[in-house]
């Protein structure tokens, strides 16, 4: 065992929840609510995925330049005016946390983040040796200003864990908090496509007019998480060094990938593939939020989310549950959920908070899971709060 | 401009000559001798490529079972007694050098390497603060001992650049150095199946009884590099952190390539496939060769590889002679090779050697691309050394 021969990074590894969850959760049988993975119903038949020959050769580490056009131009037609230079394909999101992370973050770099936010962000961050500024985006301005985070990371628009989105004033103030604070800004985006009702979406990156930023989203949402496959866009003055690390990590993404997203995203069928996709989303959406009120009004609060694929629980009881303590009698019981703690840079306790996704399981096992998890959070709450019991 | 805010690691990044000198090789008409890119007419039609639908979903941060079990069953086919649970599938075996570097190297690790070796090799343990230790095979035993290097990094099989290969008692050597010294073994082995003769090819690590280790290789060569996929196996001490830090960084590798490249491994041909490529490589190598002979024969001396896709040649003249500054005028012939330089991890100014890839390029260019790079060499030589002219 060669540990004290190891980077000092390494003691700041830690086993993945999501990880130890998810290899849970994909025992027969089990009712998941833990990941974040799609509806398997709204993947494109493997008949209809094609590629060339040529896409078996090493490619530009960029991406291919198809891709890197279509994606710009996706971006101008929002209104906001970047160029496929500026645009780098990702073998999915989670690569460009760690190239971002590799890029910004030295031992003791103060990154502020949303307070809870997407855990395996948390521990990329941390695996590089961030200073966590949890921020509230009411009051960013202030953080910022105090606090002088060189890195800002924020999923603006059906944020993950709370599902909560930006309005464009905070977006606007947010820009406007990185410029003042020379703050590099990091915008998360990966459901911004998963929408069922009208809200603000615009970038914050794009109100940012100086400093640097990163604007990323990912393809695994949309067309398939398996291809792996996602891209950043950045301000000019860091896109050749990212571009030197995304080299260094890989060479480049996979250009099988790349091709048959491309053809999806192209097809004249893909405006009414990814309609479809909303339809089905907010249909189950719905549906998971009836099952809700049914087994939960009692025990938790929660707002319905305007797009991406969670719910995220508060308990109404005034006693600190660490909802993780109670995932093992879940999981016996077949069901599993993502308790809150994972979500917070000072990894509380006791949140009283947890995730549910409701975009994996099928419509027809919302009801037993949610009984299910209802009885053993009601049962869980009695035991550590006898009087109420 | 942030610059000031970046890591102190991001000073460290450097533009890569590799892929500097790909952009232009892959313009059109140009003959390069650059690259490590395989012979396209080796690669599997698309048409007898396959997956499946649910290979779209997210997977396993390990890899697929069956690709694991497969690489497993290979390499105890070699009789090196590894388990399935000690492979972890990569995005590219350039994967496997940026996970090991974050494991292990801190600024100031000493990571000893030999001289020449893989220049994007030397390029990411430099990212991460390593200081170089270069070694000779044959004075191995003595470097270790005396600077006791955490990290040693080495390709033994058809090496790159020198496509040297270690005799059987030199890896025994090797593997008893690092066992002595402990020192972290990481042998890259990616050329192993392009193999044109016999010789000896057993993985150091394999005789590692003690200690820590990991060994790498790749799809790239013998399947196809636009894929992205190769693996590593390691002493289970490493596994659990390597695991961590492969999922931190891009969560699982594209499962649609996993299962194309099991396909065509698992595919009864295999074996047939892999011998027409042998075959198809030996031809090129002889042919090169020859073409070597006419044109070099006066200005510089090579080994014939017995594997691999690349010549290592010095030239004969001994003036110093920095190849690098003989590259423009090259490309601007239309030829491109790869300057000694880059594979020194001194960044020794004037190596007087270059390496030349044969795979990539049509056979019938090589007499016009080697007759046109020994003009530019002849008078470059001549320029340095007017006596001589």
């Amino acid at each position: 065992m060669s540990t004290n021969r190891l980077a000092k990074r390494a003691s700041r590894l830690t086993p993945s929840p999501i990880r130890e969850i998810l290899s849970v959760a994909s025992r027969p049988g089990m009712i998941s609510f833990a990941g974040g993975l799609p509806d398997a119903d709204t993947f494109p038949e493997v008949e209809s995925l094609s590629f060339e020959k040529s896409d078996l050769q090493y490619g530009p580490s960029e991406g291919e330049p198809y891709l890197r056009e279509h994606v710009a131009n996706e971006i101008q037609g929002r209104g906001w005016q970047i160029n496929a230079d500026q645009v780098l394909i990702l073998s999915g999101s989670q690569q460009g946390i760690d190239l971002v992370a590799k890029l910004i973050v030295d031992e003791g770099t103060k990154v502020a983040v949303e307070s809870p936010t997407y855990l395996a962000a948390l521990q990329v961050f941390k695996l590089f040796g961030a200073d966590y500024v949890p921020y509230d985006i009411e009051t960013v301005a202030s953080a910022v200003s105090k606090e002088s985070p060189t890195l800002l990371y924020a999923i603006p628009t059906f944020q993950n864990p709370s599902s909560s989105v930006y309005t464009t004033a905070q977006r606007q103030q947010l820009a406007q908090s990185c410029e003042r604070g020379n703050t590099i800004l990091f915008e998360d985006d990966p459901y911004r496509d998963l929408s069922y009702q009208e809200c603000d979406k615009q970038a914050v990156c794009s109100f940012m007019e100086k400093g640097s930023w990163i604007y990323q989203s990912t393809f695994s949402k949309t067309v398939a998480p398996g291809l792996r496959l996602g891209y950043l866009v950045c301000s000019a003055d860091l896109y050749p060094q990212l571009l030197m690390l995304k080299q260094a990590a890989d060479l480049h993404s996979s250009r099988v990938s790349q091709r048959i997203v491309q053809n999806i995203l192209s097809d004249e069928q893909a405006g009414l593939r990814l309609a479809r996709l909303q339809t089905l989303y907010k249909a189950k959406r719905d549906s998971f939020d009836a099952c809700l009120t049914t087994y939960f009004d009692d025990l938790a609060t929660w707002e319905l989310p305007a797009g991406g694929l969670f719910f995220w629980l508060q308990l109404k009881t005034t006693t600190p549950i660490n909802t993780r303590l109670l995932l093992s009698a879940a999981v016996e019981s077949g069901v599993t959920f993502m308790p809150g703690e994972a979500f917070y840079a000072d990894g509380r306790e006791a949140a009283n908070c947890f995730r549910l996704n409701f975009s994996s399981t099928k419509e027809e096992d919302f009801e037993k899971g949610l009984s299910t998890l209802a009885s053993i959070f009601k049962s869980g709450i009695a035991m550590q709060n006898p009087t109420v019991a």
